[in-house]
């Protein structure tokens, strides 16, 4: 593999300047890198299904909190199985709530453009993609700007799974190993497949294996992801919806007075939809088996209004 | 169209078993009609993506109080874009929390199977699709049978609209309005379709138009839904999910000594799986204007353990 | 009764400062008028109890939305007394969980000084009593200044009931009658009592009565209670907490360019503390019958962290 | 100190019918021991506030997850005092919301009757205290009967601290260490106090103490309580609330085909109200200083609708 350069915090701060795509879709654009899936996109997506495989990316949530989801969602149930029905014969049932918190550490979701907030410039006030202000996500009105809402009609496109360890030759990555750009290029190159505009993008570092495997992971072990330098290629390449199986950015943070580089310069400034804590190790054995990591990708997150995000089940069908 | 019967209580109780999958795919099946969504369905459905378009089916999660959603979703805050961050620059973030109770009366949801119980004999415990005890889904553990985790690997399959108002030459239903079986037939016939096994049917009585019109519900209007005699129809057809755009069972209830008769020999004795609440203005609007009314369908329910359904966001590709 | 003057708009923030307790136990001070309640006091209050009656001050608190609580509390069971407990013999239980939003219009509650923020001078930041700037109540970290926790140590002192609509001679108050400052006075010359530094207030509308006879409360309605014009009474009399048995302010507010007067110059400016929608119904009977409206009262607010309120059970021994 | 005897299980079995209440107080009774506070006992309680002290005996509810509280209560801000508020001057405020499940490990709460469902004879139907069926608790309705409101009322007597580790002449009790009766004999000698009827007895294990030094408390450590040795003495002596400073049964039980023993048979057969996880600290200070060891305690439960308990601070006046 190629040198690898971890950039400076000045560059990154400079990466909100080049690598913007404010102004792109127009001054009023909201929906960022969807914009590059195209009608043509989701057809070619549709034509990547020929065995009528279906696979589900999404993790189980639990209700028990761990060293890694210590205060994880809640459920309750409004009625249970185990009274006594109202009618003698006929019907009866069940039903329960529950109290999701989506940006908590293990459950799959897909991140709202409201969930980023970015400045280069601290005389400047804080923004998120294409220059609102976040002020106007409050707390008692939510994101009156940059919802959920936004992607509520769906995201399909072609799919991508770059496997990272199956290039690197491991089973998973390990700690706060994180994932390069020449990575990426590598898994392309191993899997003869490449990445073009409007695809949605799954990485996978294994770390859902590494889990079960290991148990739960403790905070000092640290967590792989993307590290800062990808973003000129995620850029590049027009990726719409990029998702490592992990939280994204690398922890422990390897630029603490920025905050997390890949969501910040990923949503701020390129308005690059990110997908948090999804799992490809069912995906990455059947890609492997079939010879081919392309595929149709479907999210649908919920229409949870004035939202910063939401829980998802991304699926991909081969 | 032809002469419709409101079967009698006696009748719905004895399709409790003439109208029974249990057994069907064996002593422990736990999926029901899922069983009939096959590689070759998945692969018939993403033929029939043509145009590239992507319709959501969702209605919004709103947080407010209506007279048809008196107790609605909740919305939290855990950071806004209000306060002042951490970081002089870099990325910033904002996150909340949702309290979402899916079977309530206006949220988009799919049912899983303990959602349903049913029985026809007061001398027999009551009991979830295929005979697994209803007693199992307890206050404390949850759903440990028929859980909607059942579906998380995802549901993909051949999606047909059969558009009721169209046919019956209305903007919508009103009232308390039955679908019956003469009305699914009418439909198919006027818009060139047939339902075939495995089939995710999306029934539409307009109701999303209605109250976008006419305003909020109030519970006496009651609300439009499949008749209880549509279950032979839907069992001869061997739907895999269906789901009209209300809570699917007719209210006020025709049958108040059995409970909601379709979601009881739909869900209880069929293994059907039923999707509630959907909206499909947007896809009416556009099959109509493409002259065909099937499609890909996708539903991708959360993977919430142990629970009785989840919020969904049905997608249509054409 | 005296001429009553509606203070203008001007005259509510003169006395931001000319009513202000800012400083006056110390810069630091976050107690206010909690500093009034001495062990004398306590001694006094407890020579009160005379019968040994015991008297709750608090309404109950429901789970079903009503027109004048559209969004109630939530009751979830944890476990219920339905299912079959893991012991043959012995013990077993049943739990439950709450959502409680004190400040929501019908739980008898006790405000917090970080709920109230003032101001009197666009130019100058948001602050709570004495001075603490209003921005350190976030919403990551919750009411890092003017917590409950002040009140944490328990509230008992003196307590007063002056009964407004004994004294007007009607059976409650209705809509947004405004109670005046002369209607204390005249309470106390009706009772034989005086409102002294230190004391309790309970001030009756007879609120309770009306909604148990007519029902919820329509917005439309109005809601009495203390007309802005008693702040200077309350100032001088020293009142250590105050608590009309309605939200305390007049609704609808008769100063929407302010806010809340009562909430604003009493929490912010004076340091006093507000009891919020408790039930003197119980207590006014067994005043008048004994002929006296003085007694122990005991508010126990919860210990809850950063917080700016509690839900409390006022209760009065006499 | 005497010979300390540990109860059998199938003594502790006979105790449901020895030391019970059923019936004592009318075949309808719901109230158990709070039956036993009268006026007197109301106005003896008044006597004893000699100094005019206050002291809290709740702990403080925090938000963070522990590992002796594992899923704590959640705060959610509705309002925060970072915003803009609508007004240019006058009066904003911030409010937030509370997610409590008061049985739970670490907060100071009350029990209900409906907590607690027993049965000595496995061919009987579960039930609460007098004889009520467990099943009327149900998961849709909440506690139908046994409700927290029975004592919503509020609860105040005469106080009694009973210091064990002062008694034993240690900082505090440690592990599993069992309260027998001969410890509350021996710290009754050594403070020269005796519990009488009606009395709201705290027993203190210093648990507080050795968590504030210790820190939070791994469950392999177990936790000090009564031992079920002490329910006869609590009967004999009428007492009307017991709280030790823990969750009163000692951990890990020592009787796991009983379930929990002084919940059981002190909630169930005796119609014991039991407070848990207070805190005697200062208390135990206090009244060391002062020589007595007698108070006026109230409690204030919240009037939580058909629940099966409410957090509590309990307040001590001397």
């Amino acid at each position: 593999m190629a040198t690898q350069t971890i950039p400076s915090e000045a560059q990154i701060l400079s990466w909100y300047q080049t690598l913007s795509n404010w102004g792109r879709w127009g001054p009023d654009d909201e929906r960022g890198t969807l914009n590059l899936i195209t009608p043509a996109k989701r057809l070619q997506a549709a034509g990547l299904v020929r065995e009528g495989l279906l696979i589900s990316c999404a993790r189980t949530i639990g209700w028990e909190p761990t060293v890694d989801s210590p205060m994880p969602a809640r459920h309750f149930m409004l009625q249970s199985g185990e009274g006594e029905p109202a009618q003698a014969v006929g019907r009866s049932g069940a039903s329960d709530a529950f109290l999701l918190a989506p940006h908590g550490v293990s459950m799959t979701h897909l991140d709202a453009p409201a969930h980023s907030h970015v400045r280069s410039d601290p005389a400047q006030p804080w923004t998120i993609y294409n220059g609102k202000p976040a002020r106007l996500i409050t707390t008692t009105q939510g994101a009156t700007i940059g919802s959920i809402e936004l992607a509520g009609g769906g995201i399909v496109s072609r799919g991508v799974l770059l496997d990272i360890p199956r290039t690197r030759n491991v089973a998973y990555l390990q700690g706060a190993d994180p994932v390069f750009p020449e990575d990426l290029d590598a898994a392309e190159a191993a899997q003869g497949v490449r990445v073009e505009p409007g695809d949605i993008l799954f990485v996978r570092t294994g770390f859902p294996r590494r889990r079960s495997e290991l148990g739960p992971r403790p905070t000092a072990e640290g967590m792989s992801a993307l590290q800062a330098a990808c973003l000129p290629w995620l850029r590049e390449r027009d990726v719409a919806v990029a998702g490592a199986d992990t939280g994204n950015d690398v922890m422990p943070s390897q630029y603490p007075a920025l905050g997390l580089p890949v969501h910040g310069v990923g949503m701020g400034a390129i308005g690059l939809w990110i997908l948090d804590n999804p799992d490809y190790e069912e995906l990455a054995v059947t890609c492997a088996r079939l010879g081919r990591w392309e595929f149709q990708a479907v999210i649908g997150p919920l229409k949870l209004a004035n939202s910063t995000g939401s829980p998802v089940n991304p699926l991909a069908l081969l």
